[in-house]
């Protein structure tokens, strides 16, 4: 059961979206050609196979523009669909569907776009029990969305920003002169429910950062040799995240490796959009 | 020389990307880690080529995280990268320059994506004189700034939104009863300043919207041997623009059919983000 | 049918409208004075005559304040009320109701206001085929619902933004050093779906844009004399647009040259509100 | 001396007021036609006489487009101008000089035209020691600014909202049954610095609000001779607020009765715009 | 009665205060612990005796959350609990339950918290005749909620902000130069419904303030008998308030005086939250 | 060092307070008395000693109202003040600096207080090695500045909402149906860098919850004997934090049983404001 965000989250975020495509004067085309009175009857389709993401948001833009569309969701986030699946049906006054149509496609193709890269992630590294993971690396204004989609495609979300964990990157450790060092810093700062992660590039790093006792370690760029290695030297004591470079093709060498996780920013930054349509009886 | 977006228009949207990734507590591990009087020199650079677009608003974010943060563009919103160029230098306080890298490099990488994408179509039907045109499409909230990417790109821009021109549709034409009837109540309420085009599927719809004096005709998913067709009925009377499934690989022929404009969602809705980065010295 | 602005759109509008005036102590005569449990019966009256707009958004603005005041429309935006015409009745808690008043009626009186005088200059041209457009003189915050009182008052919209058509004005003129010069610059960078329309003081001016081939011109400040050679010159091949000084009185004369659009700002700057009330039984 | 509003309080006004000018696409015109390097240099000029207000609020306009425009205010709020008389100079940039104009002269042209209403009131009950007031009926969203163009106009202000003071009106006395007790219930309510005014048609209303020690009293569309006596009755234990119908032609002999206040609704809701225009050597 | 803030002005305060808890991430917690299908049944209880205030804008929280949950109130904000009593029944879907348990829990808390701190102190004067008053040092964001619940607690309301009444303190008096020509500078701008009070701190002041005509007179930190001497100098002529380190302890000596208000910043600066707590069967 | 809030943080909900005073009619009393050519120079002092937090806030209180006031800061956020210590010089223009003061010291006292309250509470736990913690039981708007002010006290910060940690309550355990499946559920869900906190009431769920290996467990209102138990228990594997009526008095009885965290909503819904002003000579 993934957790849907609530409507308190994504609301704005669809009024808004309406009001960039609405403008000041709204739908000019359907508000000339379609009469006040007209009904309008359709399915929202997914034009190619995908994981779904974003059903009850595109739900939500319809009733936005007007309560008085009806939307019946025929699949759920997180299950796959196939060419031409029927995902929703839609069905209401014929103006408001019509302007709505955009906004709502726009939501649910990026979202399941997402999604389905990142089932195609997971899929790649099935049986190793590895864990895919997002990044911060998502569309801004979104995060929350996006991040949602990685769970609608089987993934686990990493931070959802700054503040809610502490990763230590290679110009921290540049700063502060040291694995050792940084780590100290960072867990004399920090709450009880923080954890900490480091980031290394060579083994040596993550000698230091298990000596540091940290939560987590982040393996940047590594060879599936060199993450061989860093999973031996870890011995189990802290999560390892393989991250950089990781695409569908060598996912699952990275994680036959036997890190816990592998990461990738192209989840949310660069995933196509999954063709989605209203296909409207009119 | 591309018109860029005022500050007035992208500062909203820079501080609420921001906001999203400070959440409540800020940026843990650099408060942390990094002392506060550190200072940090670094450059931006583009890991890959491609069209640049959006290092203006880079450099605000980091402005408006801390104004003493200096950012020195090195390249131009428009100009094409190499890969390893550096686009800008940035030079400031070490804590804030951390801070604002991610979403800095967020937008930019977005926008850098959707240049490349646009230029790389517009390339590939150089010669010509196809423009290539974005669509509605977009990321919600970032629509201004996506279509400035395709302009950066080389590309022209379709409707803002559903308020600036008529684009009727065959869902509006299935409601109104066809091509005749849906452009006379347009143009009944359309003001003088607003452009009607209609979307066809065949040669005959052509021929009525021509007839009913539209400004432009969208081919909706034609093949070459029909845009052709179509080229011909229309003699010059109206801009032609053909849409629907045009790719990099198929731009050129739907190019030589002489219509006038293509336009493709995917140039906002898929083009994968420009591995951009911040290379400091710390 | 004139198209009615949607609630994402007006909604912001009444609850910032409401927040204005309630402030942080609310309405503190009506929570003194009136009991809790008082209800209030009414109707909202045109003390004077005039053309309908904003009905409505009052009726949004009740709701507002409390979901169980009812309101039954007795008339309806783009209609003509008679003086001492019921428009509404208004029935519910007495306390919202009056907490609302005001704020409704400072709507409704501006929007009938606008479609009022709206209405004066089409009534002054009818017979003519000439069309009253407004223009962006508009009071800041209310273009969207001001631009719709036009419609309701039987005119058409000019643009609504600086950013959905070209109107390339005298200073545009001067910089770029002439109407031939402006219109191809302009067309350079327009999308396909942007009219162009050039602002001229003279007929010489008339003949380059003519001949530049733009979609329409305004006639600033000219003599019945000189928008009658206009005319002539452009013989149909253009729209135009007379602008400037023409009121009530001199519109018949200047409509009777045969010009296509007269735009005047006055309609939304100027425009006296409509003397609108709640007659309430208590 | 006038107190002007702070930038804290017109500054969101005035973003939003150019953000609803701009749209998504910004000043499709300028920014095709004026070269980036063009600058401008000019005059803000009062077409028609009139009362000043708003010239640092215009300035702001610009300002907030692009920091290097320089407006420098010849004139002063609160000042008179003859036609033709220049109130600013602005020079900068061409670009955003033109684009910021139209949102600057609307704030301004309205906040003059509702400044020279009042002092034109004013003007008409000079030397009678008559205070000129406005009422609520502001333009939604404007109501801070608005009132501050009735200061500039030599007039004092009425309630800001319904949260500043008690004014017992017409429904509220029904529904209490009576000055009376409605005034017993304010005063139990009403803090320390909260006035209680009550509104009346009679002067047997009259009698009972003096009885009940109200601080002000609105006679309500009375006759001259009326407010006669009503300033007979009252001798001057409360101030006497006329109100109702009162115009520029009836002002002087109402207040020749020798009330305290008379207060017009028209200053706000129906005052035309002052016409002022920007004008440029390019 | 008192009247409560109408959903307008407080809902924005509760969805703001929703979206600050949830962050990006939502519920982490209840997400993945509580089953989507669970109910909840529960009881909203006061750990500790107080005034209620808030208890309508607790459930308009959980309403926020999820529009399934049923609130149904034992209690009502103005009525004092006994510790332990239950002051309302919740029940619903579990996960939005507890999702909006502390949100709301800490919007109740802190008003009944100010509410019972305003009741004891009213309760202190009990049969002076004395009024308990608030001031303005409140919670930024929270004033119109927190001086609700001030008045919850029996007390009335000062001033709301900087400008819904004339307050002359110390400072602005060593301006102007004394207390006679501040209180006329402040009667030649203040429109006729505001009223004027000064801030003494000698009776000599007061003299003055009495001789200028103010509406009321703040004494500042004086000693019972500095007071009583305030009250026979002042005969009754202007509403006299005590102001200044006055304590639950030392109120009813200060009440005794004579004196018509104290006020006190504690009452919402520094008022302890009411311990209340959700119960819940599950 | 503590890491302040970033400008992009505070500042809106500086401007919001701001805003919240100032009303849409600005600071009546300062307009009227002092003129505009005032200057005011003053300090801020600690009228009662504590720990200071919240100063640079403050200053960009002044700041946002007229960038001309210069705030020169005496003291800083995490340094303790005496009785009477000047914390900073204010000079500028008299009226912003009237204007401002209030909002300025509402927010510093707040967060003055808290730091102060916090400060006491690790004080009294001195030596121990215990942490001293905040709770969600914060202002709503206000968290980040009040956490904030909890650092500056000395202590750290537990969870910033409910998004950050998972904390396992007891309805949460009673729903899931007890320590074991709960923590199996949340670990499911969580992503590798989020800590798992679980609150027990006895020691037989602390054991389940130890062997569930969680990374932290709340101890909720425990004696200190069952404190030591539950230390002793543990071992050393978990952070163990006492929760639940811990008070100043109380808080060395329960460090000394070995915990390593203590925590207390009070620290934020509770803590009285540090009395604190603005001196100014004028």
């Amino acid at each position: 059961m993934i957790a849907h965000p609530l409507p308190v989250v994504y609301e704005p975020i669809v009024r808004a979206a309406l009001a960039e495509d609405l403008g000041r004067a709204g739908d000019l085309t359907t508000d000339a050609v379609v009469p006040a009175d007209a009904r309008a009857h359709g399915v929202i389709v997914a034009r190619r196979p995908g994981r779904i993401s974003g059903l009850e948001i595109a739900a939500a833009t319809f009733a936005a523009v007007d309560a008085g569309i009806k939307v019946t969701l025929e699949s759920a986030d997180g299950r796959d669909a196939a060419a031409g699946e029927v995902l929703a049906a839609v069905s209401g006054p014929a103006r408001p569907v019509l302007t709505a149509e955009r906004t709502a496609l726009n939501l649910l193709g990026r979202l399941c776009g997402i999604a389905t890269a990142t089932r195609d992630l997971v899929t790649a590294v099935a049986g190793t029990g590895v864990r895919i993971a997002d990044t911060r690396k998502t569309t801004p204004g979104l995060r929350a969305l996006e991040k949602y989609a990685v769970r609608c495609g089987g993934g686990v979300n990493h931070r959802f920003g700054l503040d809610d964990a502490v990763l230590i990157k290679d110009n921290h450790l540049a700063i502060a002169g040291g694995v050792t060092e940084a780590v100290r810093r960072a867990r004399a700062a920090a709450g009880h429910l923080v954890k900490i992660e480091v980031e290394v590039d060579t083994l040596e790093q993550l000698g230091e950062a298990l000596a540091a006792g940290v939560d987590a370690v982040l393996l940047d760029n590594m060879t599936p040799e060199q993450l061989r290695g860093a999973v031996e030297l870890a011995g189990g004591r802290v999560v390892l995240e393989a991250s950089g470079g990781i695409t569908l093709a060598t996912a699952a060498e990275a994680a036959a490796t036997g890190v816990d996780v592998i990461s990738a920013g192209w989840l949310t930054h660069s995933a196509p959009a999954l063709d989605v349509a209203l296909d409207l009886e009119v």
